[in-house]
């Protein structure tokens, strides 16, 4: 194993109702003009908007509104909320939404605390100060609400590049998986699928001799297996919401990834597909990662061996253990498609002829420095390669 | 899943030779006047307690010391440690050693920021404020790196009693796997069982549909029984140490334990046994668990069957699941036996005499209500019961 720092300080208050609560928590942790930043329709829609901003008022707390926020969430934006956070002296922001909005919320964060372009930090340029953030969670997916990451699309040149810092955690984050209920099948099996794309990232490591992490992984993704397809069936089921949300949580906070080197090709790949195309990342990763690992099998089959039994229930082939991996990702492409995922380009909605063009902005773009990936490095061609193999 | 707060802020630094850099993290975390609390010998002979001094003088941090922790710790040495932070002026207490030494700690950082007596804490008063607490671990077992917990020995009639709060967890843990080579094997088993009881205690509940919690509870048990008896036959197995020390604070930090009701009547029977007879906590527990889960096994068969089945390795006995159940028990017990662990009152030093006092202070003493355990509430009877199956 590693050496590692590992630093969670996000104060987690999970269940029904919860939000109502919201001001306290701004509250304790010094909030006192606020920007509440959120998407579209559906959380004015459904009241909860209203209900923040209730919450607020009763204590008097200052906020100021900005919504519209985008699945991959955009540059543009960004420099709103900044603007907003200057202007208005905010001191506290308080993302209410999906993985999207909070990532669009630590950017704001960070950079209403620089005097240089923010997209420096998507650049490399480490994250060592922002304001604090609180998050009203209303979609199990990107993790965003328990770690210190997030994901931006550049609007010049359409995109997407990642940056982190353990100021990025966010201060408190509220899970009412009831506020979940809502959302429509397809957006909840895209969630399903990142969180499991979170725990592949961190399985597929070189590090050898990570039992406690492996085994964490494992746990996590049988319960998102198990609970996954319930909830797919049927949105009203609290507790299998509830089970999805905290393995949500857990699969991207990093506690089952500290200590070992870890992978992370199938987001990059996928990276350019939503910022192409602006399909929904989870459905990007469910035909983006089948391909990436067969393409790395053979570099280590006991992994994907292990995984195959530990999770997916396949029969160890003790004779020709490359026949156990294969069916591993062979049953993983089975309950993605299972749960409505798509499965090619076709269905994902991508062009062949943009192949060149994706494989080389996913190793040469921007900071990329020519391959992708930390288990098997993969150059332009590998990756040329494995979209060739989505098709 | 009922709804709950979750909350783990401690800084976590792990890794080999991290503790020479442990003035670093008191500066973070603005200590300056800093309590050195420790036990006994080994942390002197072994030059540990050297370092880090060294480290701190290298930082000019003025420092005291407090070594003469007892395993149990108890409450004379607490009220000592409290003198010393108001006479002192005190900001900051580093924990260089095991569970019983950062309790003690977590005792003397609550009691010197409160008028009244420090023991109102082991009594359902709760604690709100303390002196912020780093440790240095020597022992992977009680967990008390990770969490917001205390267990002191009151020498007042020699009864343990627990406290607990948010500001008692650590604002950072150094967890070297290395200091932990010298370890007897006895005391490394007697830490293996007290990560296995911390799992047990947490996986028997009454709340339904908890699945992501069982499934990490399930993953660390794994973890504990694959690295435990290689730690135990080679006490120089880095990695095997390291995967062990991450288990035994993700057993201990509650992110496995939320949501669900627990149970912990297994503690509190086997308090009784230490605080009386001195033996080890884990030893005591190596006795204990198996006759309050056999006793307990009808209350829920198929929550022992699916442990067995999951845990253990056994098969499922369809027809009858309580002899898998019981298997699952079994094979607890000959797992704590094969690391040399005692497995009744005569391989513990415990008197069948005492039995009925025992019963009694368990169920009756101090803040206790009649009944221990959450997962079945047992009176004095039970326990009497429980204590006789020991024998």
């Amino acid at each position: 194993m590693d050496n590692f720092t590992f630093y969670s300080p996000t104060y987690f208050v999970f269940g029904k109702d919860e939000e109502n609560n919201v001001s306290e928590y701004i509250k304790k942790f010094n909030g006192n003009r606020v920007l509440i930043h959120y998407g579209g329709g559906s959380v004015i829609k459904s009241g909860l908007l209203d209900r923040i901003k209730a919450s607020l008022d009763s204590e008097k707390t200052e906020y100021h509104l900005l919504g519209g926020v985008k699945p991959n969430p955009r540059s543009g934006l960004v420099y709103e909320g900044i603007e907003i956070c200057k202007d208005k002296n905010i001191d506290f922001i308080l993302a209410v939404g999906g993985g999207s909005v909070i990532d669009s919320a630590k950017a704001i964060a960070a950079g209403a605390l620089y005097s240089g372009d923010f997209w420096d930090f998507y650049q490399n340029t480490p994250v060592t100060e922002a304001l604090p953030i609180g998050t009203v969670l209303t979609i199990s997916a990107a993790g965003s609400e328990g770690s210190g990451n997030t994901v931006i699309t550049n609007e010049n040149g359409m995109y997407k590049r990642g940056a982190k810092g353990d100021c990025l955690r966010p201060k408190f984050s509220i899970i009412n998986p009831d506020l979940q209920k809502t959302l429509p099948a397809y957006q909840t099996a895209c969630g399903i699928t990142d969180m499991l794309a979170h725990l592949y990232e961190r399985y597929l490591t070189n590090t050898k001799e990570v039992e406690v992490t492996d085994r964490l992984i494992e746990a996590l993704m049988l319960t998102i297996i198990h609970e996954g397809p319930r909830v797919v069936k049927n949105p009203d089921n609290y507790d299998a919401r509830a089970n999805l949300a905290w393995a949500g949580m857990m699969a991207h906070n990093n506690s089952c990834g500290v200590g070992r080197s870890q992978d992370w090709a199938s987001h990059k790949i996928e990276h350019e597909l939503s910022a192409l195309y602006d399909c929904a990342h989870g459905a990007g990763l469910a035909v983006v990662m089948p391909a990436v690992f067969k393409y790395n099998l053979k570099h280590d089959i006991n992994r994907f061996a292990q995984l195959a039994v530990r999770v997916w229930g396949c029969s160890m082939d003790f004779y020709n253990p490359e026949n156990t991996a294969l069916e591993g990702i062979e049953r993983l492409r089975d309950f993605l498609i299972s749960i409505g995922m798509p499965y090619n380009f076709e269905t994902l909605g991508a062009k062949e002829e943009d192949i060149p063009k994706l494989a080389h902005t996913a190793c040469y773009g921007d900071v990329n420095k020519g391959t992708v990936g930390g288990f098997v490095p993969l150059g332009e061609d590998d990756v040329k390669k494995i979209y060739y193999m989505m098709l």
